[in-house]
């Protein structure tokens, strides 16, 4: 089985919905993904904390077979985010953002990461994703996620990172702001044409669109009837659509394993919404994941005679 | 096959969008559903226009075979809407709305429909709704559509015209609006209570969910280089969902006929939309119609192994 090495953030966040508030639990768009693909492949993460880090936390994801070697502990505090969803749980407003050991924040790669095979270039700046990928000796898949932040004050360097990666897998919402096309079918060409073939589209409880080759995939999100903290649905999306590409006996980036990868994605994506933070990450099982999986089958099939 | 009877509007509408803008042309959910309900199965209409609408266009609807005989001619004008849409097409943002003779809109429904099997109440006032519904003989399948304008003053005419129902066919918004809930599963509960066993939310650009005796399907949005005009378009997938059921050789509306039903209308949408007003609904064939059908099962299949 292939590993992924995931770079991103480890964090505090401090959250405020409809149903609930939570001050200063774990996050992070590194810890999403790794918690999440752990289910499918073994997981290796490159990262920074601070000195307030609970080594309780790292132990957690050493018991999940996350290799945690990458994530340096330095001094200063944790990346600390606070924001806030109305019932609106597709937008996030941000209230308040410490950067913290992130603002110096140099990424390196253990050398034992370096023959990782599935590459996943979290939501940093575009520089230390590019610098990331240097340090990987013959990546076969690599994707990249963004925000908002980076499409606006580094549009070019993000362009030429994404140039380096199969797939590039983004909100909707920016994927109209980072192509300045509002079609996303149009979107998806203007992708294309800086380099990867596969777009990823995410639409919050909507689901995701899968560009790929020129043929399109739809997968929607899951009907719950409780939904509590949307945080972390993208990275833990992204986690399900990493490992199980990732948990594939041989390499194989075909049309259906592609379009598996992202009902994966959306099964773990829906699990995360159910709880505040990491909780419904932390108890799941592979057969939870697939029985998941066929409430995904029988969401969507129609066509049968 | 089973006939559709539908209540509803014929207007003028004016209609200005990022890719342009139409004044006057042919629009009422009356209209957009009749079209799209003709491809399937005979179709029924019951509506007012005023002195100055164009007979022409009554002929084009007998062309089609729609039964125009309910379509009263009284003194006046006929209903004219117009409205804008930004960039985000799934709202409309309503500039002028003129009742005309919809104002005194009296349905009355010719003795040779009352033998419908098939009963489309759309957006017009609950106790108009009602009234249609009582002068056909032995409805086997009856679905309502309705609007905020509604829900806002006849919330207990609109709760109690939704009860004699089997189907309730509304938009995600409104959904949220008339139940009270946000959570639209916790939505689809809440209109159960009051009768119907179905509910189809009609989520726009995203697709529609069906809710259908506690399951959940979910069909996308076809997604289209190319959306000139979402009016009608949510007519048009009324149109879609009851022709289909009414086009099967006996009635049944089991599991996989309601989810193709669903698809159907999902598939009729995406022709409307991409052009302004009901242009694209005048040339279709059901081969077109069952081609397009193969796109949205190509869009969503994902569980071949």
């Amino acid at each position: 089985m292939a590993s992924i090495v995931v770079v991103g953030s480890m964090a505090f966040d401090s959250i405020e919905t409809p149903f609930g508030k939570e001050g200063k639990i774990l996050g992070g768009s590194a810890n999403y993904f790794s918690l999440s693909a752990s289910y499918f492949a073994p997981t290796r993460c490159v990262s920074v904390v601070g000195e307030d880090f609970p080594v309780e936390h790292l132990n957690l994801l050493k018991s999940r077979k996350i290799d945690v070697k990458g994530i340096k502990q330095e001094a200063g505090k944790t990346f600390h985010w606070a924001g806030r969803y109305s019932y609106d749980l597709n937008q996030a407003h941000t209230l308040e953002t410490h950067l913290n050991v992130f603002e110096r924040f140099e990424p390196e790669v253990p050398k034992e990461y370096r023959d990782s095979e599935f590459v996943m270039l979290g939501n940093i700046a575009p520089p230390l994703q590019a610098k990331v990928l240097a340090q990987i000796d013959n990546p076969k898949f690599i994707a990249l996620d963004t925000m908002n932040f980076w499409i606006e004050g580094q549009r070019d360097a993000l362009i030429q990172a994404i140039g380096k990666c199969h797939a590039l897998i983004i909100n909707e919402g920016e994927v109209r702001q980072l192509t300045r096309q509002h079609n996303v079918v149009q979107a998806a060409q203007v992708v294309r044409s800086w380099g990867p073939q596969i777009l990823v589209v995410k639409q919050g409880e909507y689901g995701a669109l899968l560009f790929d080759h020129g043929e399109v995939f739809s997968v929607p999100g899951l009907p719950l009837a409780e939904v509590k903290d949307p945080t972390g649905a993208g990275d833990t999306f992204a986690g399900g659509f990493m490992g199980y590409l990732a948990s594939q006996a041989k390499f194989s980036i075909s049309r259906y394993t592609l379009r598996k990868a992202i009902v994966y994605g959306s099964v773990m994506a829906s699990f995360t919404v159910q709880e505040f933070g990491i909780k419904d990450l932390l108890t799941l099982t592979r057969e939870l994941i697939d029985e998941r999986y066929k409430r995904f089958v029988e969401l969507t099939s129609f066509h049968v005679d």
